[in-house]
């Protein structure tokens, strides 16, 4: 029977302001990206997202973004290999505080925004960050994009890594997301977005904008947790992959 | 045989900015208290000073302070228990990524500023610090004002505490520092400001302003870092305590 | 015929963070004070707040806080005048740049929470924050709690006060606000809180949880921008100044 | 005679930390950089610095930065011209607000790092500055580095602009600074430096590193305020300057 691990972002309320519907789509989902406080999140948001996960039985996972909170952590920041692996341990450090304070375990680590992007396409970040979570705990799991320079620096620093698809997004003839700004970028309809990752996880193959069919390695979907429509999306993709009888599950 | 140690407070240089003499200091000190972002220190002056003191076999603790970097923490902010407890824990955390990083054990915490002495009267932010550091890690030992509340709800809690001492700094009856406001708040004479420490090490005895001799417990004598006299300071209250016999040493 | 004020906070949203029903809102009200960056709003927030309250010809006012993102403004930091002084000129200041960027003027400052608060008691907060808005521009209005020390500073500095009274908070037998700590604290019903304002407006009076009659001057009104029935209560109040034939306009 | 323009970074000290040498450098230049808290600097430092510069006759301007403190504003960040607009707006704002509380007048507004940088080679961030500038205070004087799209930018939106070139750093055939990850990029012998600045003020022309001779403007010339030789750095130009009967002053 074929697996596959749900996650999304959590934890990205920040003071007074209210972001996500956290504790609904943790019904969904298997694995739980918390914020850590540079591009979202705050100490009070992180123990009580923390604390729900665990009592949902959702895996638990540090989102490292970069130091702009005003931008969200999008906006491309020209750092050094140094500094990414030094915001990298600092951000993991500071949610390790909540889930051992919670009496959990830390499953995973997935770079948020552009420090994600970015380490997806430049070896010396991607290299840094793996180090960067092996040194902080070589039992982390690393999330990247399928094929992504992570996932190559992970494995290479002795990680387990999940590798990352996007149910509704289209993909190009090099494994990489179509950009944004393209249109045929997003999958609208929901029953081509399921019916893109099923393939994708029992086959291991997609078919890009080009026509033409490649191989990606599923480990894990990411579930977008903003938007009006995240919910019903959610539930879509649960209820999709378990009538193709794929089992839903942490990737640890 | 007598035995002592002595802190320090480190890591508080930020991006561009400078302070302390961290590494000289590091020659004489037993336990380096290292800020963790909040009122001072960044990811990389973390990494640095976590590194350098492991190198030179100086304890390591966190130093928490209040989120206040223009005001360096002095400032007293109003917050809840749960506040105070999220801060600390999200602080200890980010600090220990680190200490993990460079394969060290991180030995204590020391609230920083305004924390330290709304912590040393407040019951109830006291009790919270001290349940943040007991679910983050049992082991650390808590330092605190030499028979203040933090130390009370650090020994309640389960932790191993240390009493802080101010060898510059003269006492009330009540076991209260002098307030600086106050005209003799401060020890300026070498020598008295070392008898007085070696009095409390080895009598465990102080003789206030009032002229009235109080019990005070001195496990860990608090070195400024700052101030164009620090090293000189540091270097006396060592080459006193040595020359007294007493063991220097951290508190775990 | 009598006259009044009706003034909102504006512009609190933050980056991707959305707060408040800004455009809504400012159909009800004459006087909009605007985040400037401390506790609430960035840039971009107060660019598009400022456009959009001089299109609706609503006056616009600066709504310095202190600088506490995540506690929104709301705790007490205890600062000095100086320090009160110098963030609300910075406040006032980055608010002008938009201001005049948009060919506007500006028309009143109003502090945020709790500076608020602490320049309705304290004399020394009062009378700084009453300087840097005297020096910014000594044709600002200054909008503080009726009766309050930061309205008596005003008015010594030279600057046009307006006072402000609440529509849903009952008052003390010494003109100020019952603590919401207290029950009674708040009125629900809409029909007594117009009753009350308008008695406010038009004989300056209101009858305290004491049961005693005191004088209170009402120069302009505080509607609440958050909350499920912050629309409601503004047209409420709006609709029953106009019925009692009272004009709603700004202070200048 | 022939005229020019010493400018230097000022104000970027921040809370605890200070930086630079403020005060003996206004002895020796004409204009003031002043940070406006993104970058660097604080509301205190602001007044300080703006009280300062008046005193000593030192024409003052703002000297916006991207919001990175920990990074100094020297990294640079992916923002869109609208939120270059917003944020020099903001701190052109900021500024004011302590020009005119100690009754001074903005001559001037300089982007500082990394910002500086882009907008010398990126068109729509070029524009959007100089119409932030332009919308607050047509008045203000842009500086930009010589020849660069910030200058035109400044031009086309209807602003007197000042073309900075810098003594210590060598030119490349386009006019560019030669990049500091190069060898020779920096100018070390004070006597070649001056030699540089005086033929640029005097004849508009700069030997490049290619040999070739190039014309170049020179409005205003960089004096660096950080470094152990600013200070030595500063004097030797100035005396070189007066020696060559150069008047120094402000732009405006």
């Amino acid at each position: 029977m074929s697996r596959v691990d749900l996650n999304c972002d959590m934890g990205e309320s920040f003071g007074a302001y209210t972001m996500g519907q956290d504790e609904q789509l943790l019904d969904y989902i298997s694995s739980a990206n918390i914020a850590c406080g540079f591009h979202a999140g705050d100490p009070a948001t992180m123990r009580k997202t923390v604390k729900l996960a665990l009592e949902k039985g959702v895996a638990v996972g540090a989102h490292p973004g970069l130091p702009d909170l005003v931008g969200f952590g999008r906006r491309v920041l020209d750092i050094s290999a140094q500094e990414a692996y030094d915001m990298v341990v600092y951000q993991i450090g500071a949610l390790y505080g909540f889930v051992r304070a919670e009496g959990g375990v830390m499953q995973h680590v997935k770079p948020h925004g552009a420090l994600y992007n970015m380490a997806a396409k430049n070896v010396r970040l991607a290299e840094a960050i793996a180090e960067a979570v092996y040194r902080v705990d070589p039992e982390l799991v690393l999330f990247g994009l399928a094929g992504s320079e992570l996932i190559k620096a992970g494995k290479k620093a002795g990680l387990q890594t999940a590798q990352e698809v996007f149910a509704d997004r289209t993909y190009q003839q090099d494994g990489s997301l179509t950009p944004r700004t393209q249109a045929n970028a997003m999958i609208h309809e929901s029953e081509r977005s399921a019916a893109q990752v099923i393939r994708m996880v029992t086959e291991g193959m997609v078919r890009t904008e080009q026509g033409v069919e490649i191989q990606i390695q599923a480990d894990t979907i990411c579930i977008h947790g903003d938007g009006p429509h995240a919910l019903s999306f959610a539930q879509t993709i649960r209820q999709s992959l378990v009538a193709a009888n794929i089992a839903i599950q942490p990737v640890k």
